[in-house]
């Protein structure tokens, strides 16, 4: 078996003697990965050096992993940043969720399609890697976005191969697909269309289906696509809800807190998880609740992301003036009602989950979201979920959570109110469907299914 | 039969000795069907009071027409703006064209729940007065996302009429009609599903279906809507290009362009027109192709509209910089590559259609595009139309024009380039099949395919 991601389960970092330390990566998918493939003498893993001390590793032959048989590719920097920030980041994360502004962004000009090229080239790299290492009738499990042009290359290069792809993202209905340029949208089909092709939800599957068959033709063959999808794994949750550091944490929150309700957010600063929506729904909670003013906290504990694309920097400005609103317009003396926290802290945020009262997670548009499914999982207070109906997750835990309509700011101040206002048997039991919902697909499950899929 | 329309045939001027001339209102719907109708005894008209006139004119009894059985509504003003501006303008314009930012807008907060109570009103006051003035059996032909709740609440109020409902814009599809309000979303789609629900093309039509069917549920009757279109009165077109005014500005025209090549394109002021784009793929084309320095001139003619709202005004200023950009860039002494004219001159407009070579059409969606049928009727040059693939008149057009993505700057500076290098062959040919398709709707034919679809 060989799986192949952009990003790798280890990085590494150059000591001052010259040797080269190593570190589990981080993210949804390493995170699932990684623990199922280490120390697993069939399994290999195949991605990027991502940092130049990767390069380093790589150029000094020194990027050998201890737990895993991990092959990085060291790219060429050029072309890997236009492959990762132009084309993945910029383009394929943006359309697939549904977060370009149409009327001005994307303009296909002669730059991008440049960075086009370095895409095809980086995909390239990935199936010659993958052909190189592969023995004959291999599983073969590609992963993501940066990668969807492997599949069909590999299609061509190595038939004999058991090829599955897998898309962490949400996938763009047919008018969207429409908007990359033609050779774009044809070559993403086409290659996806070769192999079984998975995504967290059926809807985004369906989404696939429509595309292909608008931009390869009604009758084209789509491959034989699948919703699949994965929870966290509840063991790993509980050991680091354990850590001191969480722990810690818990206890920090509870001191700023108080007897109050608290309501959380964890979250990336990310266009997609629509977190200034959700100050104005917060805001206007408190205006037509008086009652609740300096009875409730809202902790909004969010992680910095691709600082260097200006419009993540715009929209970490507009969640800031977001919360400095609504602290302006209702603090007290001894209340503020948003907590702001803008550090990377993954021990703060557990902690957030676990001590919440109510957890607000509504993206405008999400393949899956873990932080949903985290949260029932560390909270023992019976915490209410408000979930978006746009987020893959929410066909999990539809059963549990309250739908929110993630554009609708008066629809989802009233899900708040009614989340704070539920009464205790009820919490109880839509936790404890939360619970179950959420531990019901570990990722081991989810990797059985690829190779399922893959085999079929 | 009765028409039913926001925007009347009429409207009234208040003169200095208290009586009200009466001038022929403007747009696509009201020219297309106001020569139809004037002077039959058996049509009536039902329409909003516009202006503060209008207003006047009806509380005077003085909003007899001379042309028309005319009945304007005269609304609450404010009402009447909620209706227009919030509701009518600035979300379901937006929507079906697909120009929201989604990780911004829409916000639907108080205000706007208010606003959609002032459009359920307004539509509410059409319903009632068409139910007093329809005889039994009437035809009742309901125009465009002004007045989607018409069609249901008479069906309610009046289950003998035949009503038809005819939108003018694109519909969007399922993801899109999710992001309103469950409440508008239903209210919309319940309505329109009552009765034949007519589309400028099947795509539109297709897409109803499908929202509604996402709104309704799967097995949710959802009308038996219908494409049909209509395109320029010929003889109309043929009348106004002989009129003094246009001829001299054609002349003027001439005299600034000399034997240059023209390209040109005519659009309102609006996101959806994508002229941005258009002038970076213009600037792109100069850059590509030095021999076509000075040898040709892009005329950007384009009527203000809806000043009053911010994206508007923001979007004019984007235009404006483009254009300054590409005369910044490439100007010499005796050549200005980019002409922008921002009146609201509508002899110039049909001057530069009427003398065009090339005529840009590049709306990131529409629900038909006027102009770019009006082009090949009075232009004798054999000017060729670059269309974007998402105009509804895309499918009417398709076999005579040259395809746009509106995205793709690369491939529309190509498709510009294949047009100015055609073949006078290749163009008389392609000419040929644009006047040909053009001329084949004219208004009649899609009225009586309205009054069938109603009938039936």
């Amino acid at each position: 078996m060989i799986v192949v991601s952009h990003r790798g389960p280890i990085s590494f970092r150059e000591q001052a003697d010259g040797s080269f330390e190593q570190r589990r990566g981080s993210g949804g998918v390493v995170s699932a990965l990684a623990p199922l493939l280490a120390r697993r003498e069939d399994a290999h893993w195949i991605a990027a050096a991502i940092s130049e001390d990767d390069r380093t590793a790589v150029a000094a032959g020194e990027s050998h992993a201890d737990e895993f048989n991990l092959r990085l590719l060291s790219l060429d920097p050029d072309a890997h940043r236009a492959h990762y920030d132009t084309i993945s980041n910029s383009t394929f994360w943006f359309l697939f969720h549904g977060l370009f502004d149409l009327s001005r962004f994307p303009r296909f000009d002669r730059h991008w399609r440049d960075a086009w090229q370095s895409y095809v080239e980086v995909n390239k790299a990935f199936a010659d890697a993958v052909a190189e290492t592969a023995a004959g009738g291999d599983v073969v499990l590609i992963q993501d976005l940066h990668l969807m042009l492997v599949a069909g290359m590999l299609k061509k290069a190595r038939p004999d191969l058991h090829v599955s792809h897998f898309t962490h993202t949400p996938f763009c209905g047919p008018n969207s697909i429409r908007v990359l340029p033609d050779y774009a949208a044809h070559a993403v089909c086409s290659s996806l269309a070769t192999c079984p092709s998975g995504f967290h939800a059926q809807r985004w599957a369906d989404a696939f289906r429509a595309s292909s068959q608008t931009v390869l033709g009604a009758h084209a063959a789509v491959g034989n696509n699948y919703a699949a999808s994965f929870g966290p794994d509840p063991k790993m949750l509980e050991s680091e809800l354990a850590m001191p550091e969480v722990q810690a944490a818990i206890h920090s929150l509870e001191e700023r807190v108080g007897d109050r309700a608290l309501v959380v957010r964890s979250d990336r600063v990310e266009p997609s998880k629509n977190i200034v929506r959700g100050f104005y729904a917060y805001d206007l909670l408190l205006e037509e609740h008086p009652e609740l003013r300096e009875r409730v906290v809202f902790a909004a504990l969010l992680n910095p992301s691709r600082d260097s694309i200006p419009a993540y920097q715009a929209y970490r400005d507009e969640v800031e003036q977001a919360a400095a609103r609504v602290n302006d317009r209702w603090a007290r003396d001894d209340w503020q009602p948003v907590l702001l926290d803008t550090r990377d802290d993954y021990a703060r945020s557990i902690a957030g989950l676990a001590r919440s009262d109510v957890l607000l997670v509504n993206p405008v548009r999400d393949g899956l979201n873990l932080v949903a499914m985290e949260g029932p999982l560390v909270n023992d207070r019976d915490g209410v979920v408000c979930l978006s109906r746009d987020a893959g997750a929410f066909d999990i835990l539809e059963q549990g959570c309250l739908a929110v309509n993630p554009y609708d700011i008066v629809q989802t101040a009233a899900v708040l109110h009614e989340a704070l206002e539920m009464e205790p048997a009820e919490r109880a039991s839509r936790a404890a469907i939360l619970r179950d919902r959420a531990a019901s697909s570990p990722p081991s499950l989810w990797l059985e299914t690829q190779i399922r899929h893959a085999r079929n």
